[in-house]
């Protein structure tokens, strides 16, 4: 079988994670990346034997006058590849459209890009089967992704009238804390409700779903905090099946010291994940409360690596590649190592 | 009018700002504060000029040899007082119970002491009436007290069904923060509700509330997050209409570029308050949002010194001084300086 | 006496200071503050009844629209007024020279412009009178100004033959942490020696002091590390007799408790200080090492105050209103409080 | 040849590191780890596969009952092994050094032992020879390591007259940031000279070195900030050669964008370090500032690896298993795969 040809279009926090999963998938290939910086950040990319393209033709002489191997510009390197994985900042995916489309290639483009571009937005146990062979489509952010992960799936299970949740994002990516960041302080969004909840209902219309949004000052992930009213009267043990019943969402404990957003970074590098990754929403089994028609739970949300998974999967939708979406997730999640526990004997001991 | 003879017992973050507030009511007196510490803390009291005693017999020795300018024991000052205001670490208040109560003084606790101990919790606006000539009370925590005034006055007002609300709780006072601190996470409570919800209910039993905490890292206050259940459809004047008919709650916004924690207690240093202290609850104006049945708002609550007005008022209650709620709240209110707005033109610019 | 009349310009960290300071001097008068922006940090001016001016006509309409009483432009303050402290950002200073000099007013700018603009930078302690009936003069910035304190101090006593030292710089003030700031990490300078240390010489030029600099993650001030070579092997007590001969230090003691950036400043709050505001450098004199040649000590440097007290010098010289510096000096710091020692007995227990 | 059995005494931090980097060795052979705790920190180790101990045999039972599979106790461990790397925390290891003795292996300590527990300290590049086949060797702290490898350096190609530095310490480590920290503050050590430089000498007696140690309000890792008095006038091309004289100094650079703790730790993780780990000081080669007989430097440390590398020496050292200091640093660093630079094309740009 024909390897699917991928190109990556800037090599930030998400682009060189995209190109890192594209690499160890056996059915693509990574046919390089681009971008416009010229600093360590691209220049690992040679490092790592990827080919480095010029986002824009006038970019080839800058780039490698600084060093950087540029091997050509966007344009060629949209010539050589099946589809692009747009992981540009925030609305500058958008003007790329149309050198995208003249190239003819399948575009993903990542959550900073508005629904209105792709006119379909995807999480791959949602709507995988309305992604096939789309000429584009849209990953969701990070936190709309968990969103239609847990709550998708308690809705799925039948048990969800609706839910409001309070996110608490991080102020800045690690990489970026010395020039963007807060300190000492939580910043409340002005507006409620903030875009993560109504943004879930381009992926499903029918979740009932809002959320308040402020800043913490940290740096490693969101956490959610999420009140929900049940369809009906139900269990703690209803709860836990609904999640487990869908892909990426692993369980982790208090009574494991797994205690913040810290301890399960550093187990993530305990286990071995490469850049201490979290793909999977991490749901706080023994926090998860049920009471009669109300239930509450926290999850942590790796905001820089969870929309990986869904990114690869997009990239089988695109190109048809996988017509069957658990397929695709399966393959997803055997080949970057998703887990639902990250320690043997906790399955056991939760029971 | 004989004035109120107070003691305050811990002169630490809440019993420093009590000491600070009685020596500015007319109708009390400070006769004294008792400690443990000999460092800095307590011989600031004495900067003060305010009689500094040892809280037990064996530590005047002690606290005499490291400078600390002693005029006796807790038991001495408590023979001189009507009422006492016990603001020492969470749990260790009840341990002072016996000499409190053998000395015939009315006693005041802080929110670390459980309501078991007093069998009366605080909040002015909502019990004033039946604490008169109690023989205790217990002035309920920040955030219990914060949730009483706002929800508390939304009940008033008959438009609240319930609420369910996240608290991002600072983790640690500035004063300690080179000691017990988080840093760069997030740190969920182990158990939901936490106890601000259920405890609400120890002052208003009809208070239907609900909570997650979750520690941020910072140490400038806690920031709530509410979803509100509304008993009726109501719009946004009403909603402002019954947290206005309430006292102790100010209005920002970020419109005035009031836009975190951090900026409001700006604002506070700079409109002249003593430490910063913000002593209302501090409720975004214009992120406020209500929607048919549903309302959201996020306000900001400043740990150290939100209860201070209640435990003036408190002092009044308990010995009777001030037999009408109102008359103290707006007393205290107006002794200490708390505003519905901080700038004069930002009402009429809200119209 | 006829007062001096003062104008400030702009109503940052800076310029809000000056303005309280110069408030409390009972030679001069504020005539008005003038800014550009339109948000809470303005309209406090009007709280504290502080006539405001629009720095630009073309604000006028714009800061009125915005709620903000305008009393007029700079222009027309400046008509009335002796002397100008400029207070404005970064090299913003440097543009309204032309202004202040056509409308013929005594200008004093702060350490954000060049030496070369006044060609004259001001430590009242090393040279009030070069600055004697000046047109102009710069205050240094904070950590140059607690150079020449110190360092100045040791080598007024002929003790000082080289000092190299490492400042720990806060990297956003407190009022601005949710905009600008860094998050869990440390960021060298690129160059060395940082500024700061050739910047002390133009105070006086026979300073031998380097600096390296870096920015921590903390928004409370700057710390600086000090390794001095001595001109002659010399004991801590004469070490501490130079500091001493010196105003604007003050003593700090591990021992009383005062462990930290933070602890200090509580202990600001605790005595009472307005905005927390640590007018002096802090000098830990306990933890000041002295070995034969070599001396070691550490500071704090509460930026957003420490050259308050050199900004009424500043007044003072500029206008000749007072010729002798520490008359001046004296005069402000009594007016202030600024005090050697924070706490009555602490003097006694070092001893 | 039979492969070094090694066993490592606490999983912490420091001893999960050395168990990875001992099975990444060809000559030696990882037989279990023991600890006393219960969460998933120990459980982590069952999920790489390595047999896990209770350090004392009545932790079996809570840890088998906790769900860790024990496969027996230290004792059992220790006499299957020839070698113990005790990674406990600081002052327990000595605890075990009985136990240690009795079984009859090889012990290397950390640098929270003191050096009186062992007499002999170890730098790979220092001190190989006087290691081997001792009984005991204390492999010391990451700092000291840290100044031995550079200063060290410096003195050996005979530049350094004496170095006096500050070390801006991180707080907390990651995993543990939510229990220990400090929070926007800066905490410096009341002792001058703070313990790092004289530890420094029971390596190298004769490094005149000294050094000033804050706490800052960071969690990745120390940066330090050395001064240099040189033996002679130098310029910077001799100073960069002395550093690329000794192993385990890798280059950084502004220029590349390197500018930052959190910047070199990005770059870790983008060039596939396993943790992010960097076991090379990494020294700022464009800050690097020469000055005739002074010079100026600031480098990173980060604290959680850097002494990995060195105590796979000391395995080797101790067990007399190999017997050149050089080879065993090479063989260590190939294996590791530590680097002078991190990106290719840096080096020639440096030019």
């Amino acid at each position: 079988m024909e390897k699917i040809k991928v190109a990556v279009n800037g090599y930030g926090v998400i682009g060189k994670r995209v190109a890192d999963a594209v690499r160890q998938q056996d059915d693509m290939e990574l046919m390089g990346v681009a971008d416009v910086v010229t600093d360590y950040r691209i220049k690992t990319a040679a490092v790592l034997n990827i080919p480095v393209y010029a986002a824009r033709p006038d970019d080839v002489d800058r780039m490698r006058a600084a060093g950087v191997p540029v091997s050509g510009t966007l344009h060629d390197l949209l010539r050589r590849v099946d589809v692009v994985a747009d992981c540009t900042p925030r609305r500058v995916g958008a003007t790329y459209w149309p050198l995208y489309e003249q190239a003819g290639v399948k575009m993903i483009f990542q959550g900073g890009e508005s629904h209105a571009l792709t006119e379909h937005s995807f999480v791959a146990q949602a709507n995988y089967a309305t992604a096939l062979r789309r000429a584009s489509t849209r990953v969701v952010s990070c936190n709309t992704t968990a969103i239609v992960r847990t709550l998708g799936a308690v809705k799925k299970a039948g048990l969800l009238a609706r839910a409001r949740g309070t996110l608490v994002r991080r102020a800045s990516d690690p990489w970026e804390s010395h020039l963007e960041g807060i300190m000492n302080t939580v910043v409340p969004e002005a507006r409620i409700p903030s875009h993560q909840g109504p943004d879930a209902r381009t992926v499903d219309p029918e979740l009932d779903v809002m959320t308040i949004a402020v800043k913490g000052s940290h740096t490693n992930g969101h956490l959610h905090a999420w009140w929900m009213e049940l369809a009906r009267p139900a269990d703690k043990a209803e709860l836990l099946a609904a999640f487990q019943s869908a892909p990426r969402i692993a369980f982790i404990r208090m009574s494991d010291g797994v205690a913040a957003l810290n301890s399960t970074l550093e187990l993530m590098n305990d286990v071995g994940r490469p850049r201490g990754d979290l793909w999977e929403v991490a749901l706080w089994e023994d926090v998860l409360t049920v009471d009669g028609r109300e239930a509450y739970c926290v999850f942590q949300v790796h905001n820089q690596c969870i929309v990986i998974p869904e990114t690869i999967d997009a990239i089988r939708a695109l190109t048809g590649a996988e017509s069957e979406g658990w397929r695709s997730i399966q393959k997803t999640d055997q080949t970057l190592g998703l887990k639902r526990e990250f320690m043997p004997a906790a399955q056991a001991l939760a029971a």
